[in-house]
């Protein structure tokens, strides 16, 4: 009944559904990054906001007019972050995260994308969606920048405990998307340990040492902490508590460092007048490591688009996720990892 | 033969025993750290230079004509880094980093410093000298800069596999040092984890949780990667594969920021010229993240006191080594670690 345009007629655009509810500003900045990226993109694709009819459509009274490729999904319910994980597949199955993946599961959206709870959306998303054929665990990869651009680091923290099997799974799916992505040929992976030599680490990361050497992956071996940063590797693959560590480690690095200058700058008149400056330049020195150029990030080995966003997201940020979901539709990206697990087999 | 003083005479004075042949620029930056400190101290402890004679002695000519309490002891072999950790004492038990750990067993020495082959000295370390009584695993501890001052973190490295009577050792024992030479009272422990709900992590961090909490130490819950820089506790407590991987990646910020900057100033005159104002900025903000401040990091467990630094130590770095081993031996941390295992029990 909200919809624009029938949800039945046959699509010739790709659709993604948005989980309108999700994150610490919904749905303001849902609809608000929403418009933004339908805008930018001359409705290249559809949104279908899925969440409370009546509260999206007040939000929409302030983009009346405009000719925009939005629809609306009623779901009377919410999840929210004091929620289990398995909210979405129990208690709460007229959310909107069940929501949409379902629509995308019966075909009515080629994607989801949501900056609601991320344990909840990657559940939720395993079981009604299913796992690609050939992968044990779905993983949900992030970004970091590196000196020489980004790197994908997977597993973020959706599997605490990994088997080498799944390690060699997340590297996998990470050297399609890093291939697909960004453009890079063959990308390189490296497996993160404290130390390059094969003999070190814990057993897992030893076994999935000898996994990742025979396969036909561009393995380059153990890389370390240190690594990271200077982008040794495309894809850098560990385990989901490590990386969920790493993740947070690095997202706490600008505040910190936006607090250090501030001290140093109050320290004299000399530094008052410029620390203007300062400030700007590490602003640009720090961007590559905002999450709102990014977007959010995927979840792979689901049989499906998924996407999720930082429970901050900017409508800058919200907008990023909608067009990075559009261009993981339209590269096949699941497509491409299931020929290369049957070429590995 | 090279004592400047004897060593069998009665010791008034706290003596140290440094690894002369340990770290990159060794033994070159050994001795200069070494009588850096001596002078500063005003030759308050005295120091015992292990390793090649002849090559001490030949460095020592620069000093000469100046009254500083040092001594060499022989010792004709050097671990590299390339040796096993085992090598102090199966292959090279006449290494310097053997024969300081073993002056300091008999009683020649009060500690061990080294910024050697790190490995080797904690087996070398934890063969010779034993361990403290009621603990299973010693560990190394490393420091990280935070908003409210350090932090310091353990494991960092010397053990890969814990269990969660591993994880409390740690704490308690970081509770100590941090209590005794940051003199914070009270210090708050974390454990890190990927969120801060009790029934987050694997099933050792879950144990671990029940075992600090029902201890005696001030545990403050689960800590995030998020939470390390802002000093959520001052002490942080993980394995050592992970404390390994956060050491390294947080050592790499520093010249990752470094490269940023300078690219920036190189896109504009106007930033060329101030370019100079933002690094020395951005050299402040970041010197609480530089090894050298801290020296080295203690080996905690062991039936001694044993300080271990970073391969690249410099004079700066080594100096600072032995003023903590100083402290550490004044400030009687192993009794007191000692004590409070006797209390907890």
């Amino acid at each position: 009944m909200y919809s624009k345009t029938s949800l039945e007629t046959k699509r010739s655009h790709i659709l993604i559904a948005i989980d309108a509810m999700g994150g610490d500003f919904a749905p303001v900045n849902v609809v608000a990054g929403t418009i933004d990226a339908l805008r930018e993109t001359s409705n290249r694709f559809e949104v279908v906001l899925v969440g409370s009819g009546d509260k999206l459509i007040r939000e929409m009274q302030k983009y009346k007019g405009e000719e925009l490729r939005y629809h609306i999904q009623e779901a009377s319910q919410v999840i929210d972050m004091h929620d289990p994980a398995t909210a979405g597949i129990k208690q709460k199955r007229d959310s909107s995260i069940s929501v949409g993946i379902t629509m995308h599961k019966e075909g009515n959206a080629d994607a989801f994308v949501s900056a609601g709870h991320s344990g909840a959306v990657l559940s939720t998303a395993t079981l009604i969606l299913g796992r690609l054929e050939g992968i044990g665990r779905p993983t949900i990869g992030t970004f970091l920048p590196t000196e020489r651009g980004v790197c994908l680091l997977l597993d973020a923290g959706a599997n605490v405990d990994c088997k080498p099997q799944h390690l060699y799974e997340f590297a996998l799916m990470g050297s399609i998307y890093s291939s697909e992505m960004f453009q890079i040929k063959n990308p390189s992976i490296g497996l993160l340990n404290i130390g390059e030599e094969e003999s070190k680490g814990n057993d897992v990361v030893k076994e999935a040492h000898k996994l990742l050497r025979q396969s036909k992956l561009h393995f380059i071996g153990n890389v370390e902490g240190r690594d990271i940063l200077p982008g040794k590797s495309d894809v850098v693959v560990c385990d989901g508590f490590i990386g969920n560590v790493i993740l947070k480690f690095g997202e706490s690095i600008p505040s910190f460092f936006k607090g250090r200058i501030k001290r140093i700058a109050s320290k004299s008149l000399f530094m008052k007048v410029f620390s203007g400056l300062v400030r700007n330049t590490l602003r640009e020195a720090l961007k590559s490591m905002d999450y709102e150029e990014y977007g959010g990030v995927p979840v792979l080995g689901v049989n499906g688009v998924v996407i999720i966003g930082h429970g901050k997201s900017t409508p800058k940020a919200i907008k990023n996720m909608l067009l990075r979901a559009e261009e993981m539709v339209r590269k096949n990206i699941n497509g491409r990892i299931q020929e290369t697990l049957t070429i590995e087999k």
